[in-house]
């Protein structure tokens, strides 16, 4: 094994210790509540870890694009859910190659995106199971009352070719409780229109711990929960010793008493900020705040900082969103304490469409 | 050929077309101003738009990375400018190598760098040409004062195995007095040193009209005046129609009369906002605002258009910052017209160290 000192930077390092305790325990939550927990790989785009997932008892997992979902089905995962709306004869087309591979469902939130499945779908030997997205708070993709999604799930159930199958959300950030009531609404409408969903999806790491309390939900599909970082932190999901994804950069200059230059900048970190103050935490600086990005240069703020780090110095530092930077780098560096275990290549990354 | 209709996406649309005009527009601007021209090729990551500014007269290219660097030395680039600190011996290895084919130089704002270069290059044939970056008000690298930029340039020309061959600057945007006025004092404090500069290497494209009034730059290295963007149209750099880099997003979602969902999130436009309000512009739907993206998903504002996309319709989006979009798509698609030409791959992409 390799000391982390020989991994050249910028480069993410993953720690599987870490990863292992956070997969175990959010598995540990979702059993105790009777959820089926269905994690989204969109965080760390790795087979090795959506197969570690589902072995710790995952039904099976979540992918937001079909180029993942492909590249996950040819990694031998079996079960999963794209809650995505697919357009485009294209996507169509490859949707039906997977659906004949793979135990599969997507979701729909129009009658526009029902009747594209339905023509796809109508002469397939297996039907697509579709779910209802359904807007509770967030403001993005979703039916937008549990009226609608009984129409919704009327047309799919009536469609040849489709299975209704649920409904699914991914709520707002601190949204819980209209989420749950939205969620119950929509259960209690759809079993009185005669079709009582399987499947209650709800999604999420930043309100992961209070997922029991969306009653209706039959399951939970974090993703961020893997890795971590500054982020969730922020909200109390875990601490800084629970973040397993840390960007190692160097330092490259030292220009001022009170500023550092490192190698990593808006094409390793992200310029995603989350509505925190900096670019990401440096848990051995703890005072640094990492004041700006260019594309390959991170400036920091020493001023606040007992001890300074010199030229040359190797940083760990815990990116404000860790689903970002897993998509910036082809490979990361899987490690155990202060070991590298092994490089593997980042197999879904760039899997844009 | 194939009408862009026929694309999958999110996907990137390069007109080449407007490249052309860009390159020789920016071109022409410097050869009537006696600048040298060397293109940062950061931007694109493309051997071909490499070559061909190589062809229509720059000097040369510059680039961030020491793989950009080996990617385009192996595409047959000879003359490259990596203005960055070097450190570490993995990378001072792959640098010596580097130099031994290629016509190379790198900068130093430290004695500590140039220590580390002189070690590695102090038993090659083939001395390593050094520039002293100079912080000439960007606030990132950079010593700090012409004084010390010739203290440095004295270390650099008495230091085994190197060559002091000028000074470099990435300058603030907006800051051009500050930044002339930098550069002819180094100037003449390195002349009364008898270290004349060669090089004198200004940079940058927000301020590129403006490079011939920093007098004593003998070349400028821009990037994003290939592509253009959002960011640079709001610099007046060129125009919404100058644009060469657009992302193709498909419209997946209409939730509601006034929001409309497109398939490209972070993970295609990016969350870089520079400054700027919103996350690209549409010029099929100028009053439309990308108010927020998630990692897959793009959430559009039609409150203010007259006529709103339909769900299937697929818009081309100027991102804020193209540089960023570049780096995360494995290959882009060269279009003229309303025809795509080729779909290449972005061969420097991914090179992070």
């Amino acid at each position: 094994m390799t000391d982390l000192a020989a991994i050249d930077t910028p480069a993410v390092l993953i720690d599987i210790d870490r990863v292992e305790t956070n997969l175990a325990r959010v598995q540990a939550y979702a059993d105790q509540h009777g959820l089926a927990l269905r994690p989204h790989i969109k965080t760390h785009k790795l087979p090795i870890f959506a197969h570690r997932a589902i072995a710790l008892g995952a039904v099976g997992i979540t992918v937001q694009k079909l180029g993942e979902a492909e590249i996950m089905v040819q990694a031998g995962i079996t079960d999963i859910f794209l809650p995505y709306n697919i357009v485009g004869d294209e996507k169509l087309a490859r949707l039906r190659v997977l659906n004949d591979t793979a135990t599969l469902a997507v979701t729909a939130d129009s009658a526009t995106i029902v009747a594209g499945l339905s023509a796809t779908f109508a002469t397939a030997e297996k039907p697509l199971r579709v779910l209802v997205e359904c807007d509770t708070g967030m403001g993005r993709c979703g039916v937008q009352s549990p009226a609608q999604a009984v129409t919704l799930a009327e047309q799919i159930a009536t469609a040849p070719g489709l299975v209704f199958d649920g409904v699914m959300t991914y709520p707002a950030a601190g949204g819980v409780e209209a989420n749950a009531a939205w969620l119950t609404a929509v259960r209690d409408a759809l079993i009185a229109a005669g079709l009582p969903p399987r499947i209650i999806s709800n999604g999420g790491t930043p309100d992961l711990w209070r997922a029991h309390e969306v009653t209706a939900a039959t399951e939970h599909r974090p993703g961020t929960y893997i890795y971590l970082d500054r982020f969730q932190v922020s909200k109390n999901v875990g601490s800084v010793a629970d973040c397993a994804l840390t960007v190692l950069a160097t330092v490259v200059s030292r220009p001022t008493e009170n500023r550092a230059i490192i190698d990593a900048g808006s094409k390793s970190l992200t310029s995603d900020t989350l509505g925190l103050v900096g670019f990401g935490f440096i848990p051995t600086y703890p005072e640094a705040v990492i004041t700006s990005l260019s594309e390959e240069h991170g400036t920091i703020d020493l001023t606040n900082c007992s001890t300074k780090p010199a030229i040359g110095d190797k940083l760990r530092i815990i990116p404000n969103h860790a689903c970002v930077v897993s998509n910036l780098f082809d490979t990361v560096n899987l490690i155990s304490g202060d070991q590298l275990v092994e490089r593997v290549s980042v197999a879904a990354r760039g899997r844009v469409d």
